[in-house]
């Protein structure tokens, strides 16, 4: 029985590594997007970056579209999560600022500020079929929630559909501009971008 | 002299049709840009459209980067008008909702949606930097327009260089969505836009 234990503590602790070492890939591999954009990086120069060879990479990801893929994934599934932890926020002008707060702290400490956004058509046409639904999903449940705000009167009566696009434009524009070593980080966007795409929905 | 006259007649008149020739050309490019992206357009597709030979084209433009290119001067140059123009406008937050409304609607009828400003990296260094320098130029004149309104005390003390990326992103994105055979066309993006962009400055 001792034996047994300590065999699934070890593999449970070789899991743990694993999910770090993915996490490492992926971080790298954002990074040299956001510097190299997605088509000029390699394989090699994702390994170079961690000091991997490459051929160990590949025990993690077979290609570099399973790698922006599993980024996708991965930032959606947050956004996912994000949306329904903001249901615990009393007004709608609170929630929305929670979820563009938490949507910026993705771009940039996730997504390294990478494009991610601006490539979908590189993946595969089920992998692109997924990731658009799951984007489109999003995007349904932010409209959804300013129609909200407006019916309760938190909101002016805007056009649902098109404050939703000045709100995502905004934050998916951030990987235009953002630097690493710039002053503008994480919280200080967030704040920021919150106060204004949402105050700028509120009636006065 | 009536025969001199006229020749200048005649010359004003070639160049009157030439200057419309070309506008068309932009035109059938920008739409081509938009459906097809711009690596994956060609002379021939930009040709076919205008139901004109590619040789006829070369009068106009040498390749597609000359086309690129005259498309950012274009619309740089209009944005550059616009900024003068508001000048006149009593308050900042009408100026600026001014600019938004205007360059709203040379995302959409000047340039037809197309998603030129992901496009600069193509120019040759010398256009590329001609061209970042003039879209650097109208960013730190939005900046100004923000920081002279948080003086007057008409906006909130925002950090003007994030509300400036946060108003710029919202507009550059309309290319991301744009449809022209959607509802949504340039007087009702323009005034919603404005409302939203420039009402989350407005101290309230």
């Amino acid at each position: 029985m001792p034996h047994a234990h300590s065999g699934v503590h070890r593999s449970a602790h070789i899991q743990k590594k694993r999910e770090l070492r993915r996490d490492e890939i992926l971080h790298a591999a954002l990074n040299a997007f956001r510097e190299r954009g997605y088509h000029a990086t390699t394989l090699d120069d994702i390994a170079l970056r961690l000091g991997m060879r490459k051929t160990a990479l590949y025990h993690y990801f077979p290609d570099k579209e399973a790698i922006l893929y599993e980024c996708h994934r991965a930032s959606l599934g947050e956004l996912d999560r994000i949306l329904r932890g903001t249901s615990r926020l009393k007004s709608v002008a609170e929630r929305l600022r929670a979820v563009v707060r938490e949507h910026v702290r993705i771009m940039i400490e996730t997504l390294q500020g990478s494009p991610l956004a601006f490539e979908v058509t590189t993946l595969s046409p089920a992998r692109q079929n997924e990731i658009i639904s799951a984007r489109d999903r999003y995007e349904r449940r932010l409209r959804r929630m300013i129609e909200h705000g407006i019916k309760d009167g938190s909101f002016r009566a805007v056009d649902p559909k098109l404050a939703t696009f000045a709100i995502l434009g905004a934050i998916n524009w951030i990987a235009r501009w953002y630097r690493p070593e710039g002053k503008s980080q994480a919280p200080e966007v967030g704040a920021e971008f919150a106060d204004h795409l949402v105050g700028g929905l509120e009636r006065t």
